[in-house]
């Protein structure tokens, strides 16, 4: 190793499932040399594809082989598969490691995470707010994390050594390009729900709303989607099984925020059928300065259209052609 | 002019309105040579910056001269100024005319253009489904329309001359990039209402909503809105008057589509408080198919995230940095 490279964040590297995140993660790892070892645990046609991209030093179907020499054990399975794994895992746990996970959850994670854990080790639930609508071990790709948001949700423990665990795994993702924060599972739940979750719902419900519609064909919605629907096709492309688990496992915030949503929905709707249009005008202006406080946070593009009409317009920086 | 540039579609055009579409639509006709002769009716701060802009042969805020000598008249003002624009520009229709509009609403925008309209005339309502969310006459650019849809409405006349003038609007439109349909204003209005007018009310809502929450503030769901709530930003900073005219004058097929979609979202809702994963995995995996549809049509970008992660995942083919 070249001495300018920084030492490695953690010596060995579990991460359990290889998908969007996990993939972009030893990726991201790989590139950074945040750890010296890459061990990945798949199982099945993944594990072939994992072993065929060569993006890991070592692939395991046997989770405690995966996790037993692991300074760093990474979850990024499914929600609902977190805890049966960690509870697999947990007897090859290597004393001193540090636990954690990608999961769009944190409460249920968070619980299953420490539920089988040893006192050990340093349970530090993780999600980083970063992906897109593909999946597998081919979708990942390494700046998946940069300058996106990673929030921790770390115990109320206040041992000087696990504080030094959260702070070790803040400067690992740190390292790979992300922005850290840190807050309760609670909230981070209720937050996600807001930003994420409900989202996503609403995404797959109005792509399946306009795909059983018998007045307008699916024919139609396919060739005029460029008025808006295809934005919302895009999420609702996102993976099944983690979005289905997303939803079993954050029940509760999710129903609530969208109970919030389907009473201001009720008030547009008044507004719509009393000819209101003050109403609706001041909705629709409110509703651009949040755009701009997201561009403004470096957490969206300013191109037009995401970027999809290169250099037409404006604001967008680059020539080229769509 | 060279030999090889192709006559013009119209002698004169006249333009009223210089937005987003209007906009486009004049730097199209000027890049494809679709008219001889541009003129663009506009007032105020708008006014003076088409003519800063040159995009235009002339720029009038006087309606009247603006379509005296027009051979094709767009409007292209917010949905419900077409009808009062056109009760005063239709005094000067040129015999012979075509009057067409660019609206995201056909039903009432035909109705007022043919109430003003002389029978010397050839009202053919139209409407390119094609956007961004931006506004103002810098907005636009000349490949808006290539490779999207522009529906025309026209009347059910079987007079050679009308068929002639709705195959020669058709010519213009095909000229300007886009691909051609017709279909009545009622059912216009009612695929319109799925493809464009409820994702925008949807993505306005849940804006705002989001906006209005106590628990979770406005720099966190800015922070961490790459979870998927940006991508519903884009759409609710769309122009915030276009948008209003649109749910006033579309209010029969917005709620009725609107019906569909809150059962819809009754059902999912009741799905995530049973438990029931199967109902949730088979809508989430339905969905995808829309979007490889949509992309298959050639109406999206199979780019991951829009493109907005260029060259970093399988699916793109152009190197480069976010």
């Amino acid at each position: 190793m070249a001495l300018s490279t920084p030492a490695p964040t953690y010596d060995t590297i579990a991460v359990i499932g290889c998908g969007l995140i996990g993939g972009s993660l030893v990726r991201a790892v790989r590139k950074t040399g945040a750890a010296r070892t890459i061990v990945v645990a798949e199982q099945g046609a993944a594990k072939t594809r994992v072993e065929e991209l060569g993006i890991a030093d070592r692939v395991t179907s046997d989770l405690a082989e995966a996790v037993q020499g692991a300074d760093l054990v990474v979850f990024a399975t499914p929600v609902r598969a977190i805890g049966p794994a960690a509870g697999i895992a947990a007897l090859a746990y290597k004393p001193g490691a540090t636990i954690t996970d990608v999961g769009s959850v944190k409460g249920s994670v968070g619980q299953a995470l420490r539920a089988s854990a040893p006192k050990t080790v340093f349970v530090i639930p993780g999600h980083p707010i970063a992906g897109t609508e593909h999946s597998g071990p081919d979708a990942g790709f390494p700046e998946l994390f940069e300058n996106r948001w990673t929030i921790l949700t770390p115990a109320n423990d206040p041992s000087s050594d696990y504080r030094a665990a959260v702070d070790r795994l803040a400067a690992f993702w740190t390292r790979l390009g992300a922005k850290v924060d840190t807050m309760d599972e609670q909230h981070h739940d209720l937050v996600l729900a807001v930003t994420s979750h409900l989202p996503h719902l609403i995404a797959y419900n109005i792509v399946g709303t306009a795909d059983d519609l018998e007045k307008v064909t699916q024919s139609e919605v396919m060739k005029y989607s460029a008025g808006g629907f295809r934005d919302f096709t895009r999420i609702a492309a996102s993976d099944p099984v983690m979005w289905r688990d997303v939803f079993l496992t954050n029940k509760d915030a999710v129903l609530e925020i969208l109970g919030r949503f389907l009473k201001d929905l009720d008030g547009l709707s008044d507004a719509i059928k009393a000819g209101d249009g003050d109403a609706l005008q001041t909705l629709f202006t409110r509703t651009r300065a949040i755009r701009r406080g997201i561009i403004d946070a470096g957490q969206e593009t300013a191109e037009t259209d995401f970027g999809r009409h290169h250099g037409h317009a404006p604001v967008s920086p680059e020539p080229g052609s769509e």
